[in-house]
């Protein structure tokens, strides 16, 4: 049975996350079935939890067969919500901006890249990739006539917190958050923020590896 | 009483690193104490789970004063592995690479980057930030004469498998994957291999999210 979606923790949706990217790799070297141990394999986690995240998805296998690896795709994406496509913006054209916004991963997971802003006058006009660079300011008439889902956040930290207050002001859903520093939702929002921040990343890694100098 | 590291799950790991971010924050703007509510606050937690959290630390705080933001830093330091420098190398300095390389929060958490490697010739010999790059072939004899701790993986997903095993051939502890593809460890090794994925990152949020497009 398919598990409501607010009843899904945290952890299933990024492993489940992890298990797309694997079997949309599968299918495009053609395989058609797939068994829970082999996507185990691949990422290093045990075949029981690969089967119980799989069985959230209602989605059920065939003994000696596996799953078909298009239905399992299907429902994954159905669950993550990206069997449809989301229009997002990138707001902050630095280095790390710049490096997002050719980030191929996101188009092939159905993330569209409809419009780019900063606040610095020599790169407004200029480009990143097919986009026009726009000024900041122009934001809330580009959120009112487009639909705009994500908001890609790659500012510097002392900027973060009241750029994410703008994008909040005009109704964006969603701000996924590069900037070095946590940025807030005023109480009365509803955009929801998602904090990554690479050296974080770095810090989980160091965690569990023995360093070589010392 | 502090819980041995090995005991400390990654969720926690992470939380903690979360922590310390603002902690470092709070410590700039002058604060010398800090309840676990605000920071619980500031990061859209419950203040019984930061308590917790801490607890693993054995840093007690004092009621009506809360913890020493000094002593909780050095500690959540001390857990996470970063109260030393870390030896990072970068490899693949396209777009991503050099975004990375220039990210500043890398270098505040004691994450130093000593090399830049790529296979492109025509990258080999300029420069990215005060590196210079060099051929991926002289990896082996840089990695002999320096102590690597760490390697950031930022090639093409068709590379990422192929250097990822050249990385961990010459031994280097722990690999942080940016390449838009899982990439294993042979049974053999000991390097530990951290997936991020920046997709996943969006697909995460989009899980959360209520779309406006349609």
């Amino acid at each position: 049975m398919t598990k409501p979606r607010q009843q899904i923790p945290k952890a299933t949706v990024t492993r489940l996350a992890f298990y797309l990217r694997e079997l949309q790799q599968m299918q495009r070297s053609g395989l058609a079935n797939i068994q829970s141990r082999s996507i185990a394999e691949r990422l290093g986690l045990n075949d029981s939890q690969v089967r119980r995240d799989i069985s959230c998805l209602g989605t059920v296998g065939q003994r000696g067969v596996g799953y078909r690896v298009e239905e399992l795709i299907e429902s994954i994406q159905r669950v993550l919500g990206t069997d449809r496509n989301w229009n997002v913006i990138l707001v902050g054209v630095g280095n790390l901006g710049r490096a997002l916004s050719g980030y191929r991963g996101f188009q092939q997971q159905g993330f569209q890249l409809v419009g780019a802003f900063d606040s610095d006058p020599a790169k407004i006009g200029s480009s990143v990739g097919s986009l026009t660079i726009q000024s900041l300011d122009r934001l809330p008439e580009f959120a009112r006539s487009n639909q705009v889902d994500l908001a890609i956040l790659a500012v510097p930290a002392d900027a973060a917190q009241s750029v994410a207050s703008q994008i909040e002001r005009v109704g964006i859903p969603g701000i996924l958050n590069f900037a070095p520093i946590a940025v807030q939702a005023s109480s009365s929002s509803r955009t929801i923020i998602q904090e990554v921040d690479l050296a974080i990343e770095l810090q989980r890694l160091a965690f569990s590896v023995v360093p070589k100098s010392n």
